[in-house]
């Protein structure tokens, strides 16, 4: 059994980036998962402080900051999927799920520490819903975040509604009914399945790809550099002439 | 004289987030404006509640949330100018920012009150600051957000440095400086202009201009149409010939 | 054995976005793909003509317009997995990559006539090379279209570098080396699974699920409200006392 | 008597794109404009092929591709201030738009070869229109593009429709009008001003500024470091010791 973790980061849980949350995760139990929702404005959750920058390997579990997120880092790391869900407010996450999000960092930063980011090979899908605009910008964020922190998304691993505050449309709660249902079948395709998904190569490794790549860069250029150097050139030639007419 | 106000998104005081904010005001200054930084850090900014969804009038000036947005709200509204500076966590705004922009919907939000935002017409620049990329991501879902509210951007008001937490380049450091110019510069070309920024049209107005655009609409559409209608019929005709074939 | 294709969006093939490319694909190929590179440079691609908005399904396999799209729809047919390495230019992908994702289209929209998007379950990593700042955001805007489409993003599937136009750095071929690597992982991983990536539900089951998902949040509603209410009267009732003392 | 120019980068010229377009240009026109609409897909505009990287000052006016884009750059040099209407086509700009902006690169860069951007100053407004989500997306990339260029936003100068293919809504209609409005106001007010938008400062003035900031730098840093390396400290001895302690 595998498990899934429903991240809600609206003030509400009456609301519709709740409700969508809910629907996603009933997927996820269709497909056998056993799920969890946060609701991450019931815990106390404070902004990361940045250390990375004033020394890299400080930024690392359980984080020096003593709040909440020591509970919700294990909550995380014992999850084979998590399913974001968070209100639009002004194009983006709302400051709650952003302060989360940034707070993950030091499961991710396990990678300066021993070589593995923490949440590597996780399931992740991200709902968003609002009154305006800025679904897609919101989750497009999140999602190149997730992938880098070492996340997978499977298809259709997104969803959101933009409207009215009142009743989401059939097609957001479909979408987020598989949106739940792909978390949960693609954590069942690859629990137990131990796969490293960074490889560092070795330097000499990393040489010899460098040089077959780079040969054929090489020839690459030969070919096509003599036609473009003497568009180039034909066009500067006119240029200068073109100065010296004035 | 006009004001801008420096916005500091991160947690410290001696870094490039505020060194290039800080350089930005030198550019201010220079055109005259009287600055002020805010190091966010030091106040209690308490996220969203996102009270729109359940009474859209009870989002206005000064928030039902009582911490220190109230002094800060107070500090906007006199600024004629506000430069944005915030670190890079996960490409994009740090959460201490955003719980600040999210925020400042109860001024946005005094358009459905009496019919403007409290900030319409301010001058705004963008400053972004990271060890990885995501800067434009960044400044882009701000600059969006800011324009929306009601904020003006200048020319080239946007400034960004990636890389080591050492030293900015000095590339990075001319644009802060140019910004902070710019946005001082159009503080006070505008000053003093008393411009309305939204004009909403009476109903009559607004059915004589549908009429008239409609209007040519219609005879675009007459022009265009019968190309593209046959291009596409000839096109599906095939397809079901294609289907039937098989 | 997997299939992966390699779509280089730049106009040079010696440049960086095709040496990321090119040891993108040496990762595949190290986990057993049969890879092949596409420079959409050397095809006629031409723009969409966005025929959804006049008549849904004339949108289809293998689109109206006669070009060389009729090759490359066959390539990505035949695919299990697509690499997309993109120059960016102005914080996005080149026109040309653009091009060809618009096109894509008439494989996604196969979703309207016959109920599966045909590129659902493919999977995919993105590629971003520029001189100046964007990857972020030009991966980004890639990365929730691909889901959309159907495609799958494994761990860490995106790499970019961002500098002087001479020599990636050893972390961006470090990064592209892994992104192949994980495509075509993931690939073998699936391979043969026949999977459903989206389920409909009949009426039925769905308002079923909404009744169940509807119940609970009346329970939250009725245990919040009464608190968030309470709030939101009396700033209310003291804003009305505030106006009225003007 | 400014000048504005109304981009369309659909296909066609009766759809919501242009309705919105025409819509804005009429609150330009009010306000007292010359106007002029391209609809993009009537001219032959050949995608940027990155010159750029191989020879930094070829990429010049008026570009070496000769085609259509030599009339339209004299076309946007001439304009006071230019509206960008595109569909959105994945959460993004269309194709065709795209490569048009792509090749604004030529002026823009004249900043290298005569110290100024040929698009410094001008006023810009960005209208999205499409049948799914992404409008924001797609404005904000532009958003950051044409302010990286030297284009200047004035308040609401963003428009968007999200719907049917049919009617556009009365607000975005109301806001479309506004950013014609705004856009052509803002070229009156700044037209004959003669403002110089980036001032690029000598060696010593950027290294006084350099030092005065600096020096605050370091005062800042001597006060805040000295309580984030206790915390910092306290933290990593805690960590070691746990680690001696499994």
């Amino acid at each position: 059994m595998t498990k899934i973790l429903g991240i809600n980061g609206a003030s509400r849980s009456y609301g519709l980036t709740y409700t969508l949350l809910r629907t996603a995760l009933k997927g996820a139990e269709e497909e056998g998962a056993e799920i969890e929702i946060i609701n991450l404005i019931e815990y106390d959750i404070k902004p990361c402080m940045g250390c990375l920058c004033d020394q890299q390997d400080a930024c690392r579990y359980p984080c020096l900051i003593e709040d909440d997120m020591r509970k919700l880092y294990d909550k995380v790391l014992e999850a084979d999927g998590i399913i974001f869900s968070t209100p639009i407010y002004w194009f983006s996450p709302s400051g709650i799920m952003k302060n989360f999000i940034d707070r993950l960092t030091a499961l991710e930063n396990m990678i300066v520490i021993e070589g593995r980011s923490w949440l590597e090979g996780k399931i992740a899908g991200i709902i968003a819903v609002g009154n305006d605009q800025g679904a897609v910008q919101a989750i497009s964020t999140l999602m190149t975040t997730l992938v880098s922190m070492g996340f997978m998304i499977p298809p259709f691993a997104m969803a959101y509604y933009v409207g009215e505050c009142r009743e989401p449309s059939y097609d957001s709660l479909m979408d987020a009914y598989n949106l739940g249902r792909n978390v949960s079948m693609l954590t069942k395709l690859l629990k137990d399945k131990k796969i490293i998904w960074y490889r560092t190569l070795s330097r000499r490794e990393m040489e010899a790809l460098m040089h077959e790549v780079g040969e054929e860069i090489k020839r690459n250029r030969d070919r096509e550099w003599i036609v473009r150097k003497s568009i180039i050139e034909r066009f500067m030639t006119k240029m200068k002439s073109s100065v010296s007419l004035k």
